[in-house]
């Protein structure tokens, strides 16, 4: 009973009569369990609903059904495995947990003849999970494109829309509660890369786990990066893909320029968006809050309300999550192609686009496109500093692995200063 | 079998493993029924499939499923009486059917233990029939605002994109198949409306006429009204909209000026769009392209796994379609209230904004802002006809009742020349 667990009692205990409408038979909160009964919840619960003692819903044969609201690994696993030996069918919330042990859990859950639904674990109030499993299931998906991280398009909204430097747009995010104290899971693409995972599986019937997906974050964007990508006529966003080339399948987290005036490029604030391909539907597109006490109790009520009604029964052993093997192979994170948006910066001395402009070529790296503005009159006359001005050059289409390679020739040039930046194009 | 049921036939043979997979046994493409038996389909057909006698069909008790793809009301009424009275469940995508014979063949189908999957009905290859009625359960929703007729959007992205009359846009979308060669149920909003009373009735659980929803097309737009809109900041969209209002349920299908870069006015050509809220959840967006073969296929085909895996029978049952008596009334439409965008073409003398603004202000509606930018010189001296020019008035919240009181007052003035045109503000 943390945030979302309070959302959940709340929608359970003030909608009931709608809620049994829809499963055909009334949802009861009989147990919430918590560390501390002590613990103000902002929520009046019926007597004897609240415990400390997992137990008391382990033990108690009337309970079918848990909302595991429980974050982390440990001991989050281990309570999803009791409450699934207990007989419980179990909704969960925890993204990161599936998407470690999600092979396990959901091994036992068939092997004991229960279920695990899992709405809210990606993408809170967007009905992704239903609409992959089971709304496109006439389709082959080809391709998932999307905005996953509320947090990291916040700041990335904030930075083009004020002007503000990442690290400004971060501590607004942090006092707004739309980031953590510890930020990193969410702006360095962990957090975005874990929901593609379970997505990926669902979709594609490809498992991958989290040092599989390449992968980048939106930390070493600077506002310069975002100011380029506008004078180029794209908007930054980090975007979770997954789509199919051939008979494998490209997977990545990255900020990547997304041509204005598309349905990513115009997904603001702390929403998420989610583009899919599917073989005879097209392209289509969801978007909505993507975290959130409400949003993703939602989810997980629609989960119960499936459970009760026995749909997540006929859903779930037919997933593409159970395919084996996996139909698709994944493709090294080498051979992904693509255009570039790359960003030095680079001694203000002349040949230094040349000799990049060199290295490029050796690795099979063509130049579509170069920004180079004039220095600032300033630095030139600051004598105690090496004078460096930005260079932004867009590539043509060229691979991960060329670039790799065309970096470690770049290194050795001496005329560029670290850090530098590169961001694939989308559309 | 046409171009629909063509699309959905070439599903069935070309994904044969798919589709087994996921509905937990084979679908087995068993019969299709067409007038003649002679026409090219575009597809071969397995021997034996191709009928002209839906008698094989109905008298066949191996086939448990029917994919319903007849338009209009006659003969499509009694084939999918025929279908549920020989024990078939039904999968339709006849939006027209269901919006005036909806309640009857409901009603019969559950009569007789049988289920109608209607997800091709509205928004094509948008599962918005899954969503409103399975995946946002937890939620009442409050409000959907959805561009819902592909057509209307095509001609006004046109319009707006290449500076085309709505005749030229018109012509263009008949070239490319987006409009019929009688586009009336397409512009005057009637499409759009039946798809609304669909969504509407699963939503809120209101039954609605398409005699009772409020409905202005968009044939009377000019080019200038789109250009005025985008002076003010707004795009023209067709929208059709059900929101909650107190226990009441506005629901009307108007051109309406939508605030730029909002997600219903960025959506281009034949796309649809709809924007849900819930109670619970927040504000939802789903886009797609909303008809087309293979786009209606991929619904129609999820139907057929829903039925075939046993969901649309749970489902089926706890539609919010069902509540009787419905939980709210439709709101009349005089009291409607909102914004306005007004443009009058008026005659080029004294006092006639004046006079106009003394009846509008009569009648309750205050002036927010006015556009009237000085007449051509050509008009003023173009002696055989009357010189006029346009005049466009933002008003404050008023109501329908209030505008048309207002123009019955408006029409005794002399001074303006239809025809006039009247359209919400949105956001």
């Amino acid at each position: 009973m943390g945030t979302v667990g309070t959302g959940v009692a709340r929608v359970l205990l003030q909608h009931g009569d709608r809620l049994a409408r829809r499963a055909g038979r009334p949802l009861v909160l009989r147990r919430a369990v918590v560390r501390d009964l002590n613990r103000p919840r902002g929520l009046e619960l019926p007597a004897g609903v609240l415990t400390d003692q997992l137990a008391a819903v382990l033990r108690d044969p009337e309970i079918e059904i848990a909302a595991h609201l429980v974050g982390g690994i440990h001991p989050a696993r281990e309570i999803l495995l009791q409450l699934l030996e207990a007989g419980k069918d179990v909704v969960t919330a925890n993204k990161a947990l599936l998407c470690e042990c999600g092979d396990e859990l959901f091994a036992r859950a068939r092997q004991l003849g229960r279920t695990i639904a899992f709405e809210a674990a990606v993408a809170g109030g967007i009905p992704i999970i239903a609409t992959v499993g089971q709304c496109l299931s006439a389709n082959q998906i080809v391709s998932i494109s999307a905005i996953l991280n509320g947090t990291s398009n916040y700041i990335l909204s904030q930075m083009a829309r004020e002007n503000w430097s990442y690290d400004q747009a971060l501590r607004k995010a942090q006092e707004l509660g739309f980031a953590e104290e510890d930020p990193t899971l969410d702006v360095d693409g962990s957090d975005a890369a874990q929901k593609l995972i379970i997505l990926t599986r669902l979709a594609f019937g490809v498992r991958a786990t989290l040092a599989q997906v390449h992968r980048q974050g939106i930390d070493r964007l600077d506002l310069s990066d975002l100011r380029y990508a506008d004078e180029l006529g794209f908007t930054v966003k980090l975007l979770a893909v997954s789509q199919l080339v051939g008979e494998e399948l490209e997977m990545y987290v990255q900020p990547c320029l997304v041509r204005k005036q598309t349905p990513l490029a115009e997904v603001q604030g702390a929403y998420n968006a989610i583009g899919l391909v599917g073989d005879v539907v097209g392209e289509t597109w969801f978007s909505g809050p993507g975290a959130g006490q409400m949003p993703t109790a939602s989810a997980v009520v629609a989960d119960l309300i499936d459970t009760v009604a026995g749909r997540t029964q006929l859903n779930y052993p037919r997933l593409e999550w159970w395919r084996d093997p996996a139909p698709y192979s994944l493709l090294p994170a080498e051979r992904i192609a693509g255009r570039y948006y790359l960003r030095f910066q680079v001694l203000d001395r002349p040949h230094v686009l040349a000799d990049i402009a060199a290295v490029l070529g050796r690795n099979g790296i063509s130049i579509a496109s170069v920004i180079q503005h004039e220095a600032p009159e300033a630095s030139s006359h600051d004598a105690t500093t090496v004078p460096t001005v930005p260079l932004v050059i867009m590539t043509h289409r060229t691979t991960e692995g060329n670039l790799r390679a065309a970096e470690e020739g770049l290194a050795r040039l001496g005329s560029i200063r670290p850090p530098h930046v590169r961001m694939p194009v989308r559309g």
